[in-house]
């Protein structure tokens, strides 16, 4: 299991403000209900599940702004892939607090 | 006002457990109470605050592991820094719900 | 056209060396011999092509550590994608050093 | 010793382009002439040289938009400090091709 951490930045807005493209992409998640669990941040967006899923999500994702318009997407994504045992964002955030 | 989004990832732990690192990293925050905001989330850590009391906040918390003899440090920031309006983590986040 | 700027991190090591998994990363390359532009540089490894075959790639390079055993990795992606007009990384360069 | 890549993306822009930001920042590093070295890549610029005075670097460059008018900058940064060994970006590729 993994987690995936996504920002899209559109460049070329004209505005400051990218925050009518972050709405629209948590629409996409309408669509994978159930198979991807995703949380929004301050700062991006979550998504927990396996690589192959997420990957399909993130390329949807990073979709977004072109279909709105923009001309240049510039997307960074963190992958935390842990194998030896489950890793959920909710576990991982209870480690830390466990060790507080 | 600016957010900063931090990732610390010690090189060469010998487990792939690394919570008692960024439990020991939240603590540094303890310093710091009440000059910047922070929040934990399961992929990074958020401070909010003015840049230059946030890149000194960055060079503490990137030098924990060291401290606890690890020998290489990779870090990874985001910086969101918009100086037309208030840019809180809170606002942001409103600013996201308010138009699903 | 998009480049994708890509660093794979195995946690839980035990040696702060990486370089086995970074050369053993190049030779992925082979496999897409004429499908990808790729470029090593001394922080991550930059590729060129179009965004469903770059996926597949980071996949694969994704997989790399996994193979030898390690049970965690972090990668960390960029994708900076343009479509009004031709994004290759020697355009990007030169784009630059002709407003030097 | 460290190694610093960063990336500026100026949000608000009206246009795709941003090399005229990126030259501008290029300009910077002649005033730190002999104190870091840097290199131009298609995808950031990396930056070798102690902490401290790279976070100093990181401050100035991340400004660089601002100054010409952006009201908006999000960077991204990846750090990798090593300190049991001499860390350059010439040795990292050394090490590198040197198992290929």
């Amino acid at each position: 299991m993994a987690i995936v951490d996504i920002t899209v930045i559109p460049v070329g807005t004209g505005t400051p403000s990218v925050s009518e493209y972050v709405a629209e992409i948590q629409r996409v998640f309408h669509k994978y209900e159930g198979r991807v669990k995703y949380q929004l941040t301050p700062m991006s967006t979550l998504i927990e599940g396996d690589i192959p899923l997420l990957l399909e999500v993130v390329q949807e994702i990073h979709e977004v702004p072109f279909q709105k318009g923009i001309k240049r997407v510039c997307t960074n994504i963190r992958i935390d892939d842990r194998r030896d045992k489950e890793n959920t964002m909710e576990r991982k955030l209870q480690s830390v607090q466990d060790k507080l």
